[in-house]
Protein backbone atom coordinates (compact mmCIF):
# COMPACT_ATOMS: atom_id res chain seq x y z
CA UNK A 1 0.00 0.00 0.00
CA UNK A 2 0.87 3.90 -0.43
CA UNK A 3 2.94 5.33 2.22
CA UNK A 4 1.98 8.83 1.37
CA UNK A 5 -0.14 11.06 4.49
CA UNK A 6 -3.56 12.64 3.88
CA UNK A 7 -4.12 15.99 4.45
CA UNK A 8 -7.26 16.33 6.77
CA UNK A 9 -9.17 19.85 7.20
CA UNK A 10 -11.13 19.80 10.39
CA UNK A 11 -14.03 22.98 10.78
CA UNK A 12 -16.30 23.56 12.54
CA UNK A 13 -18.19 25.96 14.72
CA UNK A 14 -16.37 27.80 17.21
CA UNK A 15 -17.60 25.40 20.54
CA UNK A 16 -18.18 22.25 18.51
CA UNK A 17 -14.92 21.18 20.17
CA UNK A 18 -12.76 20.80 17.93
CA UNK A 19 -9.79 21.51 19.98
CA UNK A 20 -10.73 18.32 22.39
CA UNK A 21 -10.99 16.11 19.34
CA UNK A 22 -8.20 17.16 17.48
CA UNK A 23 -5.74 16.70 20.81
CA UNK A 24 -7.55 12.75 21.41
CA UNK A 25 -7.01 11.23 17.79
CA UNK A 26 -3.47 12.42 18.25
CA UNK A 27 -2.87 10.81 21.64
CA UNK A 28 -5.25 7.94 20.63
CA UNK A 29 -3.89 7.33 17.24
CA UNK A 30 -0.46 7.74 15.65
CA UNK A 31 0.74 8.95 12.73
CA UNK A 32 -0.97 12.54 13.37
CA UNK A 33 1.17 15.70 12.78
CA UNK A 34 -1.21 19.11 13.64
CA UNK A 35 -0.07 21.97 11.09
CA UNK A 36 0.37 24.75 13.47
CA UNK A 37 -0.96 28.08 11.41
CA UNK A 38 0.35 31.09 11.28
CA UNK A 39 -1.67 34.73 12.30
CA UNK A 40 -1.79 38.44 12.43
CA UNK A 41 -4.06 38.68 15.36
CA UNK A 42 -3.36 39.45 19.08
CA UNK A 43 -2.46 35.89 21.59
CA UNK A 44 -5.45 35.66 23.50
CA UNK A 45 -5.23 34.22 27.10
CA UNK A 46 -3.22 31.08 27.10
CA UNK A 47 -1.99 31.05 23.84
CA UNK A 48 1.44 29.56 23.40
CA UNK A 49 3.83 30.74 20.41
CA UNK A 50 4.16 27.59 18.36
CA UNK A 51 1.98 25.36 19.67
CA UNK A 52 -1.62 27.40 19.34
CA UNK A 53 -0.18 29.52 16.29
CA UNK A 54 2.85 31.42 15.05
CA UNK A 55 1.99 35.16 16.08
CA UNK A 56 3.02 37.53 13.40
CA UNK A 57 2.65 40.87 12.25
CA UNK A 58 0.38 41.98 9.25
CA UNK A 59 3.45 42.31 7.43
CA UNK A 60 5.77 39.35 7.87
CA UNK A 61 2.16 37.75 7.31
CA UNK A 62 2.01 39.67 3.79
CA UNK A 63 5.78 39.09 3.35
CA UNK A 64 5.18 35.03 3.59
CA UNK A 65 2.01 35.80 0.85
CA UNK A 66 4.20 37.25 -1.28
CA UNK A 67 6.75 34.74 -0.81
CA UNK A 68 4.61 31.70 -1.67
CA UNK A 69 5.17 30.13 1.62
CA UNK A 70 1.59 29.59 3.07
CA UNK A 71 -0.73 26.52 1.54
CA UNK A 72 -3.70 28.54 2.13
CA UNK A 73 -4.46 31.87 3.61
CA UNK A 74 -7.74 33.89 5.08
CA UNK A 75 -9.09 37.00 6.34
CA UNK A 76 -11.73 36.29 9.22
CA UNK A 77 -12.29 38.91 11.75
CA UNK A 78 -9.77 41.47 10.35
CA UNK A 79 -6.95 39.19 10.78
CA UNK A 80 -4.69 36.87 8.80
CA UNK A 81 -4.97 33.18 9.38
CA UNK A 82 -2.70 31.00 7.34
CA UNK A 83 -0.73 27.63 6.79
CA UNK A 84 2.63 27.34 6.09
CA UNK A 85 3.86 25.11 3.22
CA UNK A 86 7.00 23.37 4.42
CA UNK A 87 6.43 21.86 6.80
CA UNK A 88 2.91 20.31 5.61
CA UNK A 89 4.53 18.76 2.57
CA UNK A 90 7.38 17.40 4.86
CA UNK A 91 5.08 15.21 7.05
CA UNK A 92 3.02 14.34 4.21
CA UNK A 93 6.12 12.58 2.10
CA UNK A 94 6.97 11.01 5.89
CA UNK A 95 3.28 9.08 5.48
CA UNK A 96 1.85 10.74 8.23
CA UNK A 97 -1.29 12.81 8.25
CA UNK A 98 -1.43 16.57 8.42
CA UNK A 99 -4.36 18.01 10.52
CA UNK A 100 -5.23 21.55 9.41
CA UNK A 101 -7.73 23.15 11.73
CA UNK A 102 -9.13 25.76 9.53
CA UNK A 103 -12.02 28.02 8.68
CA UNK A 104 -14.54 26.77 6.20
CA UNK A 105 -12.95 29.49 3.29
CA UNK A 106 -9.43 27.79 3.88
CA UNK A 107 -10.62 24.20 3.76
CA UNK A 108 -12.11 25.46 0.15
CA UNK A 109 -9.31 26.62 -0.87
CA UNK A 110 -7.35 23.45 0.39
CA UNK A 111 -9.66 21.53 -1.19
CA UNK A 112 -9.57 22.82 -4.55
CA UNK A 113 -5.54 23.55 -4.37
CA UNK A 114 -5.32 19.89 -3.12
CA UNK A 115 -8.30 17.63 -4.54
CA UNK A 116 -7.04 14.68 -2.75
CA UNK A 117 -6.95 16.58 0.90
CA UNK A 118 -10.14 14.65 3.28
CA UNK A 119 -12.61 17.94 4.37
CA UNK A 120 -14.32 16.93 8.02
CA UNK A 121 -16.68 19.20 9.58
CA UNK A 122 -17.60 18.97 13.32
CA UNK A 123 -20.80 19.95 14.32
CA UNK A 124 -22.76 19.80 18.18
CA UNK A 125 -26.14 17.45 17.95
CA UNK A 126 -27.75 20.29 18.01
CA UNK A 127 -27.98 24.48 17.82
CA UNK A 128 -28.97 24.48 21.99
CA UNK A 129 -25.78 22.31 22.43
CA UNK A 130 -23.72 24.67 20.68
CA UNK A 131 -24.81 27.52 22.44
CA UNK A 132 -24.77 25.77 26.01
CA UNK A 133 -20.91 25.22 25.01
CA UNK A 134 -20.28 28.30 23.94
CA UNK A 135 -21.31 29.65 27.32
CA UNK A 136 -19.35 26.83 29.11
CA UNK A 137 -16.31 27.66 27.93
CA UNK A 138 -16.29 31.02 29.64
CA UNK A 139 -13.44 33.22 28.08
CA UNK A 140 -16.07 35.15 25.88
CA UNK A 141 -18.33 38.11 26.74
CA UNK A 142 -22.34 37.87 25.66
CA UNK A 143 -21.19 40.11 22.85
CA UNK A 144 -19.00 37.91 21.88
CA UNK A 145 -20.86 34.64 22.04
CA UNK A 146 -23.41 36.40 20.21
CA UNK A 147 -21.09 37.12 17.41
CA UNK A 148 -20.28 33.27 16.96
CA UNK A 149 -23.57 32.18 17.56
CA UNK A 150 -24.37 34.55 13.93
CA UNK A 151 -21.22 33.03 12.49
CA UNK A 152 -22.25 29.44 12.89
CA UNK A 153 -25.18 30.06 10.89
CA UNK A 154 -23.59 31.45 8.47
CA UNK A 155 -21.50 28.59 8.58
CA UNK A 156 -23.84 25.88 8.60
CA UNK A 157 -24.85 27.07 4.87
CA UNK A 158 -21.09 25.36 4.05
CA UNK A 159 -21.73 21.95 5.54
CA UNK A 160 -22.46 20.28 2.56
CA UNK A 161 -18.84 21.21 0.96
CA UNK A 162 -17.12 18.44 3.03
CA UNK A 163 -16.73 14.72 2.59
CA UNK A 164 -17.70 14.26 6.33
CA UNK A 165 -19.96 15.44 8.86
CA UNK A 166 -19.04 14.13 12.43
CA UNK A 167 -21.18 14.68 15.38
CA UNK A 168 -19.52 15.16 18.47
CA UNK A 169 -21.53 14.26 20.61
CA UNK A 170 -19.62 11.87 22.31
CA UNK A 171 -15.65 12.64 22.33
CA UNK A 172 -14.68 9.03 22.06
CA UNK A 173 -17.04 8.05 19.20
CA UNK A 174 -16.40 11.24 17.38
CA UNK A 175 -12.59 10.72 17.32
CA UNK A 176 -12.92 6.83 16.51
CA UNK A 177 -15.14 7.83 13.25
CA UNK A 178 -12.54 10.80 12.03
CA UNK A 179 -9.92 7.97 12.33
CA UNK A 180 -12.00 5.20 10.40
CA UNK A 181 -12.75 7.73 8.34
CA UNK A 182 -9.13 8.30 7.26
CA UNK A 183 -8.24 4.51 7.41
CA UNK A 184 -11.14 3.83 4.92
CA UNK A 185 -9.68 6.79 3.06
CA UNK A 186 -6.75 5.21 2.42
CA UNK A 187 -9.06 2.74 -0.18
CA UNK A 188 -10.02 4.91 -2.36
CA UNK A 189 -8.26 4.34 -5.90
CA UNK A 190 -6.57 7.58 -5.86
CA UNK A 191 -4.32 6.47 -2.95
CA UNK A 192 -3.86 2.93 -4.38
CA UNK A 193 -2.15 3.96 -7.83
CA UNK A 194 0.95 2.10 -7.02
CA UNK A 195 -1.14 -1.00 -6.02
CA UNK A 196 -3.72 -0.76 -9.18
CA UNK A 197 -0.99 -0.17 -11.56
CA UNK A 198 1.61 -3.02 -10.22
CA UNK A 199 -1.60 -5.35 -10.60
CA UNK A 200 -2.28 -3.92 -14.00
CA UNK A 201 0.94 -4.79 -15.03
CA UNK A 202 0.53 -8.21 -13.61
CA UNK A 203 -2.26 -8.98 -15.23
CA UNK A 204 -1.16 -8.14 -18.86
CA UNK A 205 0.41 -11.53 -19.58
CA UNK A 206 -3.11 -13.16 -19.67
CA UNK A 207 -4.63 -10.81 -22.41
CA UNK B 1 -29.72 10.64 11.76
CA UNK B 2 -31.47 9.16 8.14
CA UNK B 3 -32.36 5.59 8.41
CA UNK B 4 -32.77 4.94 4.43
CA UNK B 5 -30.36 2.34 3.77
CA UNK B 6 -27.18 2.46 0.85
CA UNK B 7 -26.96 0.40 -2.29
CA UNK B 8 -23.49 -0.86 -2.69
CA UNK B 9 -22.27 -2.47 -5.60
CA UNK B 10 -19.44 -5.10 -5.15
CA UNK B 11 -17.55 -6.20 -8.34
CA UNK B 12 -14.12 -8.13 -8.42
CA UNK B 13 -12.61 -10.33 -10.96
CA UNK B 14 -13.76 -13.84 -11.12
CA UNK B 15 -11.82 -15.83 -7.91
CA UNK B 16 -11.66 -13.09 -6.29
CA UNK B 17 -13.36 -14.69 -3.42
CA UNK B 18 -16.61 -11.82 -4.09
CA UNK B 19 -19.37 -14.74 -2.79
CA UNK B 20 -17.49 -15.73 0.19
CA UNK B 21 -17.10 -12.34 1.01
CA UNK B 22 -20.77 -10.99 0.80
CA UNK B 23 -21.86 -14.06 2.92
CA UNK B 24 -19.84 -13.48 5.79
CA UNK B 25 -20.38 -9.65 5.80
CA UNK B 26 -23.97 -10.74 6.10
CA UNK B 27 -23.48 -13.40 8.47
CA UNK B 28 -21.54 -10.71 10.77
CA UNK B 29 -23.09 -7.82 10.43
CA UNK B 30 -27.39 -6.91 10.28
CA UNK B 31 -29.07 -4.51 8.14
CA UNK B 32 -27.48 -6.15 4.82
CA UNK B 33 -29.85 -7.63 1.90
CA UNK B 34 -28.39 -8.94 -0.72
CA UNK B 35 -29.95 -8.46 -4.24
CA UNK B 36 -30.70 -11.42 -6.60
CA UNK B 37 -29.91 -11.02 -10.11
CA UNK B 38 -32.06 -11.83 -12.73
CA UNK B 39 -30.31 -13.78 -16.05
CA UNK B 40 -30.74 -15.42 -19.37
CA UNK B 41 -27.40 -17.85 -18.48
CA UNK B 42 -28.06 -21.79 -17.87
CA UNK B 43 -27.71 -22.61 -14.27
CA UNK B 44 -24.70 -24.28 -13.52
CA UNK B 45 -24.46 -27.37 -11.07
CA UNK B 46 -24.81 -26.32 -7.85
CA UNK B 47 -26.70 -23.33 -8.28
CA UNK B 48 -30.18 -22.59 -6.80
CA UNK B 49 -33.21 -20.81 -8.50
CA UNK B 50 -33.89 -17.38 -6.53
CA UNK B 51 -31.01 -17.89 -4.36
CA UNK B 52 -28.26 -17.49 -6.45
CA UNK B 53 -29.92 -16.15 -9.17
CA UNK B 54 -33.95 -15.89 -10.99
CA UNK B 55 -33.10 -18.03 -14.21
CA UNK B 56 -34.95 -16.99 -17.33
CA UNK B 57 -35.55 -16.77 -20.78
CA UNK B 58 -33.94 -14.36 -23.10
CA UNK B 59 -37.65 -13.66 -24.41
CA UNK B 60 -38.76 -13.25 -20.53
CA UNK B 61 -35.88 -11.11 -20.26
CA UNK B 62 -36.70 -8.85 -22.61
CA UNK B 63 -39.89 -8.32 -21.67
CA UNK B 64 -38.61 -7.23 -18.24
CA UNK B 65 -36.41 -4.62 -20.09
CA UNK B 66 -39.59 -3.45 -21.96
CA UNK B 67 -41.32 -3.45 -18.81
CA UNK B 68 -38.67 -1.12 -17.07
CA UNK B 69 -38.34 -3.49 -14.64
CA UNK B 70 -34.67 -3.70 -14.07
CA UNK B 71 -32.06 -1.41 -12.26
CA UNK B 72 -29.54 -1.97 -14.68
CA UNK B 73 -29.22 -5.27 -17.17
CA UNK B 74 -25.71 -5.97 -19.34
CA UNK B 75 -25.16 -8.54 -21.44
CA UNK B 76 -21.82 -10.67 -20.87
CA UNK B 77 -20.77 -13.78 -22.65
CA UNK B 78 -23.53 -13.84 -24.82
CA UNK B 79 -26.04 -14.07 -22.04
CA UNK B 80 -27.92 -11.54 -19.97
CA UNK B 81 -27.76 -10.20 -16.47
CA UNK B 82 -29.79 -7.58 -14.34
CA UNK B 83 -30.94 -6.37 -10.87
CA UNK B 84 -35.22 -6.26 -10.62
CA UNK B 85 -36.18 -2.71 -9.62
CA UNK B 86 -38.93 -3.58 -7.20
CA UNK B 87 -37.16 -5.30 -4.54
CA UNK B 88 -33.77 -3.01 -3.99
CA UNK B 89 -36.14 -0.34 -3.56
CA UNK B 90 -38.53 -1.63 -0.67
CA UNK B 91 -35.43 -2.87 0.94
CA UNK B 92 -33.73 1.01 1.02
CA UNK B 93 -36.72 2.14 2.02
CA UNK B 94 -36.75 0.09 5.25
CA UNK B 95 -33.07 1.21 6.25
CA UNK B 96 -31.05 -1.90 4.86
CA UNK B 97 -28.32 -1.81 2.92
CA UNK B 98 -28.79 -4.14 -0.71
CA UNK B 99 -25.82 -5.52 -1.92
CA UNK B 100 -25.04 -5.62 -6.02
CA UNK B 101 -22.76 -8.40 -6.77
CA UNK B 102 -22.35 -7.03 -10.31
CA UNK B 103 -20.10 -7.06 -13.52
CA UNK B 104 -17.66 -3.48 -14.09
CA UNK B 105 -20.75 -2.73 -16.82
CA UNK B 106 -23.30 -3.02 -14.79
CA UNK B 107 -21.36 -0.89 -11.76
CA UNK B 108 -21.10 1.89 -14.06
CA UNK B 109 -24.93 1.98 -15.36
CA UNK B 110 -25.50 2.37 -11.60
CA UNK B 111 -23.42 4.75 -10.57
CA UNK B 112 -24.80 6.50 -13.45
CA UNK B 113 -28.60 5.92 -12.36
CA UNK B 114 -27.68 6.00 -8.54
CA UNK B 115 -25.07 8.55 -7.93
CA UNK B 116 -25.47 7.84 -4.19
CA UNK B 117 -24.56 3.98 -4.55
CA UNK B 118 -21.34 2.92 -3.65
CA UNK B 119 -18.87 1.27 -5.53
CA UNK B 120 -16.55 -1.63 -3.89
CA UNK B 121 -13.98 -3.53 -5.77
CA UNK B 122 -12.42 -6.37 -4.28
CA UNK B 123 -9.03 -7.83 -5.66
CA UNK B 124 -6.68 -10.08 -4.46
CA UNK B 125 -3.02 -9.36 -3.75
CA UNK B 126 -1.49 -10.16 -7.12
CA UNK B 127 -2.22 -12.02 -10.29
CA UNK B 128 -0.58 -15.13 -9.56
CA UNK B 129 -2.76 -15.03 -6.07
CA UNK B 130 -5.90 -14.92 -8.32
CA UNK B 131 -4.80 -17.55 -10.73
CA UNK B 132 -4.03 -20.09 -8.32
CA UNK B 133 -7.44 -19.40 -6.29
CA UNK B 134 -9.29 -19.82 -9.60
CA UNK B 135 -7.40 -23.18 -10.19
CA UNK B 136 -8.30 -23.81 -6.77
CA UNK B 137 -12.14 -23.46 -7.50
CA UNK B 138 -11.97 -26.47 -9.56
CA UNK B 139 -15.03 -25.79 -11.75
CA UNK B 140 -13.33 -24.65 -14.51
CA UNK B 141 -11.49 -26.06 -17.67
CA UNK B 142 -8.04 -24.89 -18.77
CA UNK B 143 -9.43 -22.71 -21.32
CA UNK B 144 -12.27 -21.13 -19.03
CA UNK B 145 -9.85 -20.33 -16.19
CA UNK B 146 -7.90 -18.46 -19.31
CA UNK B 147 -10.43 -16.75 -20.36
CA UNK B 148 -11.47 -15.17 -16.67
CA UNK B 149 -7.82 -14.03 -16.53
CA UNK B 150 -8.13 -12.82 -19.64
CA UNK B 151 -11.46 -10.91 -18.60
CA UNK B 152 -9.27 -9.92 -15.23
CA UNK B 153 -6.64 -8.36 -17.43
CA UNK B 154 -9.25 -6.41 -18.97
CA UNK B 155 -11.25 -5.36 -15.92
CA UNK B 156 -8.94 -4.09 -14.29
CA UNK B 157 -8.61 -1.18 -16.21
CA UNK B 158 -11.81 -0.08 -14.93
CA UNK B 159 -10.72 -0.23 -11.18
CA UNK B 160 -10.13 3.54 -10.49
CA UNK B 161 -13.69 3.61 -11.46
CA UNK B 162 -14.67 2.16 -8.33
CA UNK B 163 -15.27 4.09 -4.79
CA UNK B 164 -13.30 1.94 -2.92
CA UNK B 165 -10.38 -0.57 -4.04
CA UNK B 166 -10.43 -3.62 -0.86
CA UNK B 167 -7.77 -6.06 -0.64
CA UNK B 168 -8.96 -9.52 0.08
CA UNK B 169 -6.17 -11.05 1.72
CA UNK B 170 -7.95 -12.19 4.69
CA UNK B 171 -11.24 -12.73 4.11
CA UNK B 172 -12.17 -11.12 8.10
CA UNK B 173 -10.32 -8.13 7.63
CA UNK B 174 -12.01 -7.48 4.10
CA UNK B 175 -15.19 -7.87 5.84
CA UNK B 176 -14.61 -5.61 8.21
CA UNK B 177 -13.03 -2.89 6.05
CA UNK B 178 -16.18 -3.15 3.92
CA UNK B 179 -18.46 -2.47 6.82
CA UNK B 180 -16.55 0.21 7.42
CA UNK B 181 -16.83 1.80 4.05
CA UNK B 182 -20.54 1.60 4.16
CA UNK B 183 -21.30 3.02 8.26
CA UNK B 184 -18.63 5.44 7.29
CA UNK B 185 -20.25 6.45 4.38
CA UNK B 186 -23.78 7.44 6.30
CA UNK B 187 -21.60 10.71 7.84
CA UNK B 188 -21.37 12.00 3.96
CA UNK B 189 -23.43 15.30 3.55
CA UNK B 190 -26.01 13.63 0.80
CA UNK B 191 -26.45 10.96 3.77
CA UNK B 192 -27.02 13.48 6.16
CA UNK B 193 -29.51 16.43 4.31
CA UNK B 194 -31.93 16.08 7.50
CA UNK B 195 -29.55 16.78 10.20
CA UNK B 196 -27.88 19.63 8.04
CA UNK B 197 -31.05 21.38 7.28
CA UNK B 198 -32.78 20.56 11.04
CA UNK B 199 -29.46 22.30 12.40
CA UNK B 200 -29.62 25.18 10.17
CA UNK B 201 -32.87 25.71 10.57
CA UNK B 202 -31.96 25.65 14.59
CA UNK B 203 -29.23 28.35 13.79
CA UNK B 204 -31.42 30.81 11.70
CA UNK B 205 -32.21 32.49 15.06
CA UNK B 206 -28.50 33.95 15.58
CA UNK B 207 -28.36 35.32 12.35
Amino acid sequence: MEKKGILIVISGFAGAGKGTVVNRLREKYEGYALSISMTSRNPRPGDVEGKNYFFVTREKFEKTIAENGLLEYAEYCGNYYGTPKAYVEEQLEKGNNVILEIEIQGATNIKKAFPESLLIFITPPSAAELEKRLRGRGTETEEQIGKRLGRAAEESAGMDTYDYIVVNDEVEKCVDEIHSIIDIAHREPVRMKTFISELQDQLKVYK
